[in-house]
């Protein structure tokens, strides 16, 4: 049999897992110029509740009744495809089924011997990118800035920070619990964190840990940690504007501090994007990121949940902060 | 006698006549390397009212009981500097007082016989440079893209509609009469104009007649009519942020959509500035005004006010939008 997971209805506010339906299809069989794959590792990500709605987004909704679509590792059991062979694993933009047929288009094969297949999910797939390419092109960090990172346990903010520190950067991250605060101190190498659930005044606590003001504010969250960091930011600060966790489940407009006077009066440039805004430069970044994690230079986290029936689960999961680095299904298939 | 305006006390909210006070002084004598200045031309501008309060901003505060200061166009009436010779006219970031003295620093001779005195302050002054660099270097227009702008018929705005023009874009303005509506449409040449303070649904209105959707939103007032245009916006929109004017005088934190929902779907990039962080383009831009005014290819209107006395209340009037243009006081002294 090959389970499928369909979107049941549009979430409205938090996904719950009746949002989703399972359902059995037959293996298909391969045509010329096809092969079978069968689901190793599944990706979720915040930006797939954007997905989930019915509205225009950086990226097209979801249709309901029919298949999620997320970053996937798979192996090729089948091939009539003159590119890839039985045994091949593979990264690409897939649906939430335990097998599935591709004609190979937007498939990259990926080496298993150069780094470990989950992580061409994260520092080595999406976020890691993510993470580079908004850093790089639009933080635009110098030696010796601040960098601000909200989110920062999360798989993209973990390798910002990362990265922020081998450019000479001083790095603050901001959390959700003890326990990622520490991870980002010792693991992740950030000067500072903080968790912003357990910090009463979160703008004082930012200009504590950022004596010298905030440069650069790599913002994964929005909302009230972002109005704390905005009120910290030095003349000239950039704010890449990665994502807004903890707006995706609000059913009306959030309403906020008005932001415009700030980015006036620091003349700061805020700036949206979308990973494959930068899609020209993925060769170099990847290659830069595979360096870095050959020599010990990044270090990431995953958090790693088992079966296929639990991808749902595993994406409800990312809004309560229940990861740490990537989240990722595993779906033991074999 | 020598009249001079001083910070009486600092605004709170919107800025009162007895905020200001008048006080006289000496006319006094230039020295070696001095010259003595009558003022012509004074310019009042809203960014003066962040100059008012004992906060930090783009530019230091004004001190309690000293003398205010904007852009002046002067006449040199005495001379012991070798650059400048009786009857020279000059511009420069100067006092408010009928006479002053000036070491010539900051000082830049202007031409009467090229344009206008009072027009130094406006087209080919701040308000020029102000429109033309916001408009090339932020808002980067493409021959075909839209441009919105705010405080459309003010001494930035009004400008920034005419090199959009120039510039091959759709132009719309929003401002606040019908009569600069009809200002915005015959005299400079914008495409549409609204009047926001009769229109119901200014988001629907803007949609109407920016029917592919804003590019470039040039922003002088915030607020809501800046929430109208952002629901507005298509992939990629550049947001210069020249000024905000409707929130000068709030005495708290102005509050509305948070708008990195719609920066970050959008791609789109928000730059805050003020017109000094391009300063190394100056020279390039003045010229480029100096020969569109002189080919006919932009037009600048003028709101004067008589009467060094009037110059507060001038002031006060911005905030009223009764200026049509660049708002001067010409002082009437020779």
């Amino acid at each position: 049999m090959n389970q499928v997971i369909l979107l049941n209805k549009r979430p409205v506010g938090k996904p719950v897992l009746s949002d989703f339906r399972f359902s059995n299809e037959s293996i298909p069989t391969p045509q010329v110029g096809e092969i079978l794959l069968m689901t190793l590792y599944v990706s979720v990500d915040p930006y797939l509740r954007g997905r989930m709605n019915d509205t225009r987004s950086y990226v097209p909704s979801f249709e309901l009744n029919e298949p999620i679509q997320s970053g996937i590792i798979a192996e090729v059991k089948d091939s009539n495809h003159p590119e890839f062979k039985k045994g091949d694993f593979v990264s690409g933009n897939l649906y939430w089924k335990e097998y599935q047929i591709s004609n190979g288009q937007g498939i990259n094969k990926i080496n298993a011997s150069v780094s470990e297949l989950s992580s061409y999910l994260g520092v080595l797939g999406m976020t890691g990118l993510t993470a580079y390419l908004g850093l790089t092109e639009v933080g635009k960090p110098l030696p010796g800035e601040t960098i601000a990172v909200s989110g920062a346990a999360g798989a993209v903010g973990s390798i910002v920070g990362q990265i922020g520190k081998i450019m000479g950067c001083n790095v603050v991250g901001i959390t959700g619990t003890d326990e990622k605060v520490e991870l980002l101190r010792s693991r992740f190498s950030f000067d500072d964190a903080i968790n912003y659930k357990t910090t009463p005044d979160l703008t004082k606590a930012i200009e504590k840990v950022c004596p010298k003001g905030v440069d650069i504010y790599f913002d994964n969250v929005g909302g009230e940690i972002s109005d704390a960091v905005l009120a910290n930011i030095n003349k000239y600060a950039r704010l890449p504007v990665c994502g807004a966790i903890s707006l995706y489940n609000e059913t009306k407009t959030s309403v906020g501090p008005r932001i415009q006077p700030i980015i006036l009066t620091k003349s700061a440039i805020m700036r949206g994007f979308f990973v494959s805004d930068f899609s020209k430069k993925f060769p170099e970044a990847t290659k830069q990121l595979a360096g870095w994690l050959k020599d010990g230079k990044i270090r990431y986290a995953e958090t790693i949940v088992e079966g296929f029936n639990n991808i749902p689960q595993a994406f409800l999961d990312l809004f309560e902060g229940k990861n740490k680095g990537k989240m990722i299904v595993k779906t033991n298939m074999q």
